[in-house]
């Protein structure tokens, strides 16, 4: 895997987390039959990277409660890459024997952040990824080890999270043996311009093993910045349907980049994702069905795609 | 003039143009003097450009005709750079004889645009821009003569818009001595990969003469577009507040760029736009009130500034 430019290979990955980051930040809970139809409905569209869930306890995230067996229909569909977030060894383990593609540890970069959301210092949290390393090695598993660095951008509890933290913090976890690690804008801090500073310092000591990037749309700078990360090289985006979501310590979040505004810009740009915008927009309805009373957020659904867009729909 | 790139110089001026592209797409009329207050606000919110209003027929866009009494207050008040658009000869004897800093003339690449919106062909366009110019010298003047190629991105009738066909007429109108050119994207049409594309040929054949761009956050890119064209060596934005306006002729059409999100992008970009944020949200809840009923857009009103931000702000 290397990393090109904007110049290089125009595909992009976007990476459906509305059924984890989404619906753990929303007080409705949808029924498993729900969940499967949405990521049946998502892969149909074209999706073929899910995080369907969290292996946390159901007491602290009942939403997420049946993770284990949206987790087992999603590997039911051939192609589809379902990993899981795990926030400690426990949940780990339970990826592990579920087979998960792959597993999602956060790290707060944020010190202040690492103690209100997960109560440890990162250096205890990277402590915690090199058990987990361990773990998922004696048990011979191949389920990888992908590490989200949440307020990478800065921080609501603390303000300034230093770059030079989140470089230090990336190289402990790469140095840890991990398989991948992503830059997340927790809370919405985020502008382009600070995303291809931090991009490119984390690409230097990362490499390809930097491949993801996940940002909140809170003050509308979402895809201001996916498009920044893309001319870094980055090919892989997460993003949720009609943008639900959102960090419960991020007050007036407005939840994650819309997985369908996300696929209208790299495709107006020309960008292969392999995404079906009007199966997006379908699916969006739906989801707004299941999550009624939910605030739904993005903006093409509005507009629709443009004339250019449509011809070529017509066309093909 | 020079064009800096996104290394060079980090301050950007945002011109405001609710009161003309806004207020012309909206069915409620703002009476003079909340207008007046709304050019006073702006201005102690720190904007030193704004586009008062248009010189067109009162029959056809009443809610603009008290351009001339707008347009005379805003010459009050010291470093303000008030311009109007004017759509014929006839009306640019108005913003000549008013005095006006600039004057705006808009001139569709789309064809079929400019024959729907202006019942002009683009040919005829540059040659009434061409009378413009002479009767402009001819009197003396000093009214500069800023050119908005409309539709430059798409086109909602026509659908595309050849690139080669912008980058034409754009030469068209040089040779015809205008002060200065802009590429509008009328309809919301523009992704960011497309804006680096088409400014990066109309700076070749315009230089500094290609100072402006104009987006619509129509499917939500307006602000990834400014960045696209900052990065260019555009430091010349057009916004209106609360994002009000769009274009008659753009179905679901959601406005321009928020003057108050824009703002928020380049000083979290630790871009220099003279601007106080605070000002701005306290504008657009007065703009809110002159327009009751009227949809607002906007991003960053919702969430506030980040908590980085505002601890700047606090030691200032």
């Amino acid at each position: 895997m290397t990393h090109p430019t904007s110049s290089g290979p125009r595909h992009a990955i976007l990476r459906e987390v509305g059924l984890r980051d989404g619906l753990q930040s929303v007080a409705t809970i949808v029924p498993t039959a729900a969940k499967l139809q949405w990521i049946r409905d998502a892969y149909d569209a074209g999706e073929r990277e899910i995080e369907v869930g969290s292996f946390v306890p159901p007491r602290l995230l009942p939403q997420l409660a049946d993770t284990a067996e949206v987790l087992a229909f999603a590997q039911t569909l051939p192609g589809l890459k379902a990993s899981v977030l795990v926030p400690n060894l426990k949940g780990a383990e339970r990826a592990i024997e579920c087979k998960a593609e792959a597993m999602l540890l956060p790290l707060s970069a944020s010190y202040k952040h690492s103690l209100a959301n997960l109560r440890k210092t990162p250096e205890e949290v990277v402590a915690d990824i090199a058990r987990i390393r361990d773990a998922r090695d004696a048990m011979g598993a191949k389920t990888k080890i992908e590490i989200g660095i949440s307020t990478a951008f800065g921080c609501t509890i603390q303000g300034d999270v230093p770059e030079d933290e989140v470089v230090r913090l990336v190289k402990a976890v790469l140095d840890e043996g991990v398989d991948a690690v992503g830059l997340a804008d927790t809370v919405g801090y985020a502008d382009p311009a600070q995303v291809k500073r931090l991009y490119e310092k984390v690409l230097r000591v990362a490499g390809d093993k930097l491949d993801c990037a996940h940002f909140h749309d809170t003050r509308g700078l979402g895809l201001a910045n996916c498009f920044a990360a893309w001319e870094m090289g980055i090919r892989r985006f997460d993003a949720s349907i009609a943008g639900i979501g959102g960090c419960p310590h991020a007050p007036g979040a407005s939840g994650n980049v819309a997985m369908e505004d996300a696929a209208y810009m790299f495709a107006s740009m020309g960008v292969d994702t392999g995404l079906d915008f009007d199966r997006l927009i379908a699916l969006r309805g739906r989801v707004g069905q299941w999550l009624q009373g939910e605030a739904l957020h993005g903006n093409v659904w509005r507009a629709g795609l443009p004339k250019t867009m449509k011809k070529e729909a017509e066309h093909a």
